[in-house]
């Protein structure tokens, strides 16, 4: 018997299910409470209400919540009360913001994905996409102040997120959405379409296209609960490792699913000859890549020093198990 | 005699050409240094250098570059040099950072404002549109970079600029082009083509679409020198007043110049049924308001107690003053 195989599970007696209850009724209140026009506190301005519904429609209702649960398993796991009770709120209250302005990213992503000069889907989570019920202007606007709108919930003027934890934040957010993350990512796919890329490329690809803000989730949160240097390298390794899954097991189930089950067009990868995963590797191969991702953050959860990381090694678990 | 005519004017002595060439000598090496491709710390990816490209061409080598100025002309009007030379290195470091995230999403605010789904314009800044260039999903993601790029420039994670002065800079710039800002200004034009205005509503959108990022790069410039609450109130009247006298003196520009002039297409209000200054209040009214809005600008410095105006008061002036 091995010393692996004789330590408990990660998530011995966690209920996920339990958990993610609790904190997507924190995420889906916060959400319809900030996405909303107020007037501007200097010239009294409303966002228009137009455009506030664009961007409604994109973020509310629907969605699995992926990043806002990293986010907020990301703090649970680096949280300590050592500070006392009211620095924990403090602290909460500032995951609470950033799992929403990772929302806002992913969801403005996705509006700007969707749009006819992309990948012109006109399906998204069973829904119309934002173009064909907003207009494509309508949709670009959405898409552009719904990231605005993620740096607005990084920086309350309110007293309620420290100044040195809003920087962070901020700034660990413009990387990961920006032109060597999620940007640059979109952007190598787009000149991708039609090209054979090797396992490196499509990696790279990736990285940045999905991983960089799945692994920007997890380190936002543990920035919220003031994590240090050696668990911040750690969680980087997780999501890393659960990034790439997220994409490799993407890749599976888009040739293993239906379109109804996905909640968007499934086969979609391959109709547009897009390099993946299963036709680098195959299914099986991709099956067994996934799995080892899956070990690799488990094993960079064990050697975190961190005690609470229950809620990430299941949320690491329903990333490579998952069936939509 | 009044007092107010036997004060000197602003800007005595006070050389703006001079002053524009040092800060914009600054602005324009500093964006040429800040939009490439870098490897991120943590992955080694780096952003693909067609979207880099894009990037750049949107960028550099075009442009008034008065947003930039304007933060470092708001800048120079609340520094001081109380807390010594290396306070002083520091908090202009972070201005011309500021004066650089301005520009940089004034500048996705064009590209995707020229794209074919919103003013489907081929010319600007004498030269083609970034989607004619780069193709439309090319100006998208280009745009979305830049805009996620300005945050980045205001978080450098070196220890140049303060957590505070950081975290104020993103809340400033992320309400300014938000949805009750730039990109909501955006949404109140594109429905109000083809509709009648009241001045009212005229105002509201421009203080929203032009207005709102004009008005934050001066209070961006004065964050940085730690401007003390009066100050930044009077400075937020004076951004104000230049913001509104920037549209009405585009909307006079509109109809009294041409395109070539203009380094865009001239005419372009009225052939697309848009409201603006001249159509509400003719030529003469709207020149009038021009001025008028300038005198505010004006005497908001007087009030602000801030000593070194002159380039606040000048770049107001040109403002109104311009011809293209």
């Amino acid at each position: 018997m091995t010393l692996r195989s004789a330590a408990p599970p990660h998530n011995a007696g966690f209920d996920l299910k339990q958990w993610m209850q609790v904190q997507l009724h924190d995420v889906e209140r916060a959400l319809e409470e900030w996405v909303v026009s107020k007037p501007d506190v200097a010239t009294g301005c409303r966002a228009p209400q137009d455009l506030i519904n664009a961007m409604r429609y994109a973020v509310l209702d629907g969605g699995k919540r992926l990043r806002p649960l990293l986010v907020l398993a990301g703090y649970d796991a680096a949280q300590n009360q050592a500070g006392g009770q009211d620095a924990f709120v403090q602290s909460r209250v500032a995951a609470l913001r950033a799992a929403c302005a990772v929302e806002l990213i992913h969801a403005y992503s996705l509006v700007h994905d969707d749009m006819p000069c992309m990948d012109n889907d006109v399906l998204r989570r069973g829904k119309a996409t934002v173009h064909v019920k907003f207009g494509e202007a309508g949709a670009l606007l959405a898409g552009d102040a719904l990231q605005a709108l993620a740096f607005e919930l990084l920086t309350p003027d309110d007293g309620s997120v420290a100044p040195l934890t809003q920087a962070g934040l901020c700034g660990l957010l413009a990387r990961a959405a920006g032109s060597s993350g999620m940007a640059g990512g979109q952007a190598i796919d787009l000149a991708s379409v039609g090209r054979v890329l090797d396992e490196q490329h499509l990696r790279e690809m990736h990285q940045q296209k999905t991983g960089a803000l799945l692994r920007c989730s997890v380190l936002m949160g543990a920035h919220c609960a003031s994590a240090s240097a050696s668990a911040l390298h750690a969680l980087e390794i997780y999501g890393g490792a659960i990034g790439l899954a997220f994409q490799v097991v993407d890749d599976i189930l888009d040739v293993t699913s239906d379109s109804a089950t996905l909640g968007k067009t499934a086969g979609k990868d391959a109709d547009n000859d897009k390099p993946t995963y299963v036709s680098l590797m195959g299914l099986q191969g991709s099956q067994q890549y996934a799995k080892r991702l899956l070990d690799q953050a488990l094993s960079a959860l064990d050697q975190s020093g961190l005690n609470n990381t229950a809620a990430l090694a299941a949320l690491a678990d329903m990333v490579v198990n998952r069936t939509h």
